[in-house]
């Protein structure tokens, strides 16, 4: 299946439309000093993400976004250009791993592809989707993934609800 | 050995400071709409996060934080008052877990345990720790669990650096 991003970015996917192995790409954003500490004083007021001296001296080197702001960063690029799911992206959990700090002047993006399509035997109208994101910066080195958990809606079983469904596989709405 | 919460909080802990099954607490922070909208715009911009009305039609049947909030704001916790880790908390990952969402209104508290300690075999001044932190509502109901590894540095083997060591037990710095 071509991936969601050569569609245009702007189709709607329910569960019936995803294939394990499909990709996605985000759009990008820059990171500065200043969201970094922003961020920190809000959220994790440690010295590494506070303030560029104190920083050098601690095991990060240098003024370092907290991680949690690189996981909000990648949760922004997602719903906004890089997972198109129907319904929103409602996450359950996963795996989180900070591979390496992001830094101030850093441009984030993500790239995300599905790794498992599990329908609910119990709610006939959604199922669960295994979606690992990439986080990178400007020189392609990981900072982030995250393998998230999430709950996707299947297509209602009414064939006149099939508004972006014109590239869709026709499988049964039923569970 | 004690809770440190029931040493004063104020102690701060080695790897060789800490036990398998040690708990800690943390202070509480009151979730508000205005904040949940807030990180919503600038994070996870989705209509469950933003508008009180949207939020009734969707999967959470009214306004909710974006688990990413939830987890910002306990790890605000854990800095302030949760987790009393000698050069701070530094993580590499973790698995998290979204049970239920914060609401406005909501108390949040966060609860810790460690759960596995493992001294680096390369690095004989650091180790790495678990530890599964539950973030609670003030109903008692758990929000989210994250079980994070950190890095947590060694009491330096010099016999002078024992400022907060009292009651640590006496094992070597070496790996």
């Amino acid at each position: 299946m071509a991936d969601a991003d050569k569609r245009g970015g702007a189709a709607i996917l329910y569960l019936d439309d995803l294939d394990v192995g499909q990709r996605f790409s985000s759009g990008s954003h820059v990171l500065d000093a200043a969201q970094i500490k922003g961020f920190a004083r809000e959220f994790d007021p440690q010295p590494f993400h506070l303030d560029d001296e104190a920083a050098k001296a601690t095991l990060f080197g240098g003024l370092a976004a907290s991680g949690w702001h690189t996981a909000a960063v990648t949760m922004r690029l997602l719903v906004q250009s890089g997972l198109p799911i129907a319904g929103g992206i409602i996450g359950s959990g996963g795996e989180l791993s900070w591979l390496k700090p992001a830094r101030p002047g850093d441009t984030l993006t993500v790239q995300s592809e599905i790794v498992e399509i599990t329908p609910s035997r119990s709610r006939p109208d959604r199922g669960s989707v295994r979606v690992r994101s990439e986080t990178r910066n400007q020189h392609g080195e990981v900072v982030q993934t995250f393998t998230a958990r999430l709950v996707v809606p299947r297509r209602a079983a009414s064939p006149s609800d099939n508004s972006s469904a014109e590239s869709a596989p026709a499988r049964s709405a039923k569970g």
